[in-house]
């Protein structure tokens, strides 16, 4: 079916292929990519995009001892198909099976395990660096990186240490265009001219060659000259900026000519110092609907492949977490003019875009720019303005510092909302969120907040926007839990008891209320389980902490977290400066290791974090006796 | 004595002052600084450097309605005295005196307390942005930044975001040509050309001139022409990469000449959408030993005022930390050809320089850059290197997502070196480094550890060097405590008895180990109280918990870290974990606020964390009863 593809076990003979060999490859690639992704959701756009240039670059390197990371890394599928991972295609973003991303465990082409965008360029460096220490010098090293990650602000740390090091670096700028969302910011603007500029044109070089006549040094007026000349090929050469940082800047190229890529790829590995390859390609290219809709078709759900209409999906019924807050945003933003909403180019994944549409002067995406979206908010809220900052959980670890000093150390009224907060499922371990209870809960003047169930996701938001010192609020990428419960009035650290019990207390912080309110039932006959929805990690209810623990009663803590420092160690810390035993604590948490990827169910179900789990435990702790 | 500033109440009177009373402004300001500054360490070049600045600013805005943000801080002296401080400017950087860096609970003209470095655009510009929103549309909005911090990330973030939203924001670049020390980059060659550029000589502005009756619009030829045309302006005027950026350029201008900044500050106040006005100013400006060796004056020890030679510093005896650490990189390095060293621009602050001179091929000082430095660290890793990343406590925040992506989750042998980890003293809370043991603590594979003596502190970096997976060493800014003790073998997870007591134990994490010591002694005849050395945070010395619980004994921890999630949660979570009581655990660590400006030995004492307080945990924690 795939005569080229199926034979290849590396891509060691990519470097032979004709180029009407590496086309075929080519709609091979794109054979098994449009076949595969339509049996799930998956990232389909962006490889699409990115076939030629994998093909050029496999066949004019060789990356089992040059170096290459492809950023963000969820374009890796075409790099996967043509180095020994053809046959085990069809087991990615499984459980077990190929991840969605870079995997050193799979595969010597594979580096660094990439998710997070914009790191490329500091590694590929760092790997230049380390070859040329390790005495292996003639080792190349190229980073491929989006426009989307560019404007983040390692990518220029990254290039202002590569054009001062000056060290032979490939940086391949893959120009789509987009984010997943359409890309935003003055670096894009400047691609956009970048890309008006005359390169083939021929004219340039005529130009450019007329003025290398002119002398360099000699008096001012030849001076003077040689400075007008050096102006005139910046204006026309383009790449300007790059050029005055120390980088070498080549292009714009078509990124779907594969000979022609090969070429200026050929010219960049020979080049001595750092060089950026302006490469233009098309997300969705070669499937006709993802290259009309590259934002539905960055992760489409499984679709029919000839059309590409969707096919219906079952789901639970209940709306996200992420609706729910959506919707609570939108409402707070009618009321209230001071709110602001701030993306990290994330408008699709936290479903933005209708706040987007109805607010546009009060809704900021930044790009791929957590940390000055923080910043930023942080200078907003000063003036009096209540900004909520919408960022995945794993991706606000990018703003770590400016949580610390632009906003809790400034005592500062930031919302935080942080989505994907917990296991993200197929995603996999660079898109977990389960380390925020415990990076959240380190600073002063912080509330930690996680809603139980859907209808107390737009009281806790107001909570949130009226209180006078900055919070959080997580919640996973999961259906929201229809508890048919008005919900009491959030109070800044009380809790809610949902269930009353008088053997033991299964106490929740968050989403996992669902399966604990199960796990007590499914318990019914034989113990009275009761069930607190903690609300907030910090403050802790003090109070509930003593009562759940008062006439020698059991203590289940559940949370989406890791079991390192998170709400657990809360309830622990909390019980142990009020002097109480805690013997009878058992803290249920994801493990200290890095959850691989898979379903978020089967994942939980694996750390005991489903309803037999908790259950198990409560009869377990039940039966501790804490009384020596 | 300083007729003028003595009568200056707030800084609005300066706007009309003549030229030459703001001269006279300036040189009383370096009387004071040059007064004070002999009686105490401080940062002082740095603050000579923007006398003249400071003024110009304002008296061309008024910041009690503009926006005035001072990046990284310590630069905000002159600022100080001008807005209203100058009788108090005697208690700076002292307990309960003025901070060293802006303070918004001083003073209106503060805005953010700041401290790291970079922030101040994407801040200046939220402030912009909500003064819009909130119907402020007239006030204006400023950033001072230095060179040292521009190539800080989230600089290009902001600057690419402000470009885009094409909001009137003042960007004044403070080019002094140093970090604290010597600045590094391709960034800084960038503003060294463009220091070369004839912006006073007119002819820029005549070619100028000329070429703008070259047509925009019309035939290809023309057209070519106006590209042409833009090519020659670029060139000429310098500062491209900014305007590609959509940011307009102005400079470089004397940065010491108040009538001439005036000019353009009113210049860059009148212009619309975002502007960088780029000032060249000399550190120590006005003080030549200062301008002289503006490394060593950056922050002086107390010095004598007539020719600047230092007074004899008293100390303790013992090196601090800082050189047992500088002293043990020296000798791994000398041993083993795969170790590299990486400062964020704080070759100084860490006593880098011998590593630097010793072995120029290893030692990377990236800038300003954390997020790069661990991302490239990670790169050179995975080729075999051993890099290590040593970084303040505080700063390291800034690469939080690197330590989770690059490093811990590829699982690659880096080590951390944090200095500064604890309370750092005068600079107060921007410097402290008070919560890496909790957020180092999250990430799996990482080994946490701290020295709690000089001996164990080359022993401990070996063990982190010849370690399978990353580790981190934290130690504080204070003399290494010298114990007269061979240190036992350093191995995963594994804690050193110092003291045997059957009463109690003492578990110190870090150097606090000196006056757990001293406590226990003091206690001697009243109670028999062990000290442990814990040296692990993570993995915690699974049996020491189970030992030093045992038998009814009490244990107190202690840390210099907050006590959310740090070390004395850890030892919580791991006797839960093995099911032990933990009523008499006393966690002995800082509170959960943000701990203020002072000696760092008052600071503890404050905070209980000192002999006395140790003690008096000890008596208390000894008669609780755990046995119910």
């Amino acid at each position: 079916m795939h005569p080229l593809l199926s034979q290849l076990d590396s891509a060691e003979p990519l470097k032979d292929f004709s180029s009407a060999q590496l086309s075929e490859v080519a709609d091979e690639i794109r054979d098994v990519l449009c076949n595969l992704l339509a049996t799930r959701t998956a990232h389909f756009a962006s490889n699409l995009g990115v076939v030629e240039l994998c093909l050029a670059l496999h066949s004019t390197f060789d990356f089992r001892t040059d170096r290459l990371i492809w950023d963000t890394g969820h374009q890796v599928y075409p790099h996967k198909l043509v180095t020994g991972r053809y046959k085990d295609f069809a087991s990615i973003r499984t459980q077990g099976g190929l991840m969605g991303y870079p995997n050193p465990h799979e595969s010597e082409y594979d580096l660094f395990m990439t998710g997070h965008a914009g790191c490329s360029v500091s590694t590929a460096l760092g790997l230049k660096s380390g070859d040329d220490l390790m005495d292996r010098p003639n080792s190349k090293s190229v980073a491929v990186i989006g426009d989307g990650a560019f404007p983040s602000g390692i990518v220029f740390e990254a290039l202002n240490n590569a054009g001062f090091l000056n060290k032979d670096l490939v940086v391949v700028l893959n120009d789509n265009k987009m984010s997943i969302c359409p890309r935003v910011g003055a670096m894009a603007g400047y691609l956009d001219r970048l890309r008006g500029n005359p390169f083939y044109t021929g004219l340039k070089h005529e130009v450019v060659k007329a003025l290398n006549h002119v002398p360099l040094f000699g008096d001012p007026a030849e001076r003077w000259l040689a400075q007008m000349k050096e102006g005139v090929k910046a204006g026309l050469l383009g790449g300007m900026l790059f050029e005055e940082l120390g980088i070498r800047y080549i292009g714009p190229i078509d990124g779907h000519d594969i000979p022609l890529m090969k070429k200026y790829l050929a010219m960049a590995k020979a080049s001595e110092g750092p060089v950026l390859l302006h490469v233009v390609t098309e997300k969705g290219h070669g499937y006709k609907p993802a290259a009309e809709d590259p934002v539905f078709f960055h992760t489409p759900p499984a679709f029919r492949d000839e059309d590409g209409r969707p096919v219906a999906n079952a789901g639970s019924g209940q709306p996200p977490y992420t609706v729910s807050m959506r919707d609570a945003i939108l409402n707070v933003m009618e009321e209230d003019e001071r709110v602001t909403v701030l993306t990290a180019a994330m408008c699709q994944g936290t479903k933005m875009e209708p706040v987007r549409e109805r607010f546009p002067d009060r809704f900021f995406d930044v790009g791929i720019c957590e940390s000055h979206a923080v910043a930023f908010a942080a200078g907003q809220c000063k003036t009096g303005i209540r900004p909520i900052v919408n960022i995945y959980s794993t991706f606000l670890q990018r703003s770590y510092d400016q949580i610390f000093q632009e906003v809790a150390l400034q005592d500062l009224p930031v919302v935080f909302t942080l989505d994907r907060a917990g296991l993200t499922g197929p995603d996999g371990p660079t898109h977990h969120g389960v380390y925020d209870i415990g990076y959240m809960r380190l600073f002063p003047n912080l509330a930690v907040m996680a809603p139980g169930y859907a209808g107390e996701v737009e009281p806790m938001l107001r909570f949130a926007l009226q209180h006078e010192h900055s919070s959080s609020i997580r919640y996973p990428k999961t259906s929201a839990f229809d508890l048919q419960k008005i919900p009491e009035p959030i109070e800044l650290g009380r809790s809610e008891t949902i269930r009353e019990g008088t053997d033991g207390t299964i106490v929740v912080f968050g989403a996992l209320l669902e399966s604990a309110l199960a796990a007590a039932e499914s318990l019914a006959d034989r113990l009275s389980v009761g069930v607190v929805n903690a609300r907030f990690a910090k403050p802790i209810d003090k109070a509930m902490v003593a009562r759940t623990l008062a006439d020698d009663r059991f203590v289940v803590t559940l949370e989406e977290g890791t079991t390192v420092a998170g709400f657990g160690s809360a309830f622990l810390e909390e019980a142990n400066t009020q002097g109480l035993d805690t013997r009878k604590i058992k803290r249920l948490a994801l493990p200290d290791v890095f959850v691989e990827h898979g379903e978020r169910g089967d994942l939980l179900a694996q750390s005991g974090l489903h309803v037999e789990g908790i259950a198990q435990a409560c009869q377990q702790w039940n039966s501790v006796t804490r009384v020596p």
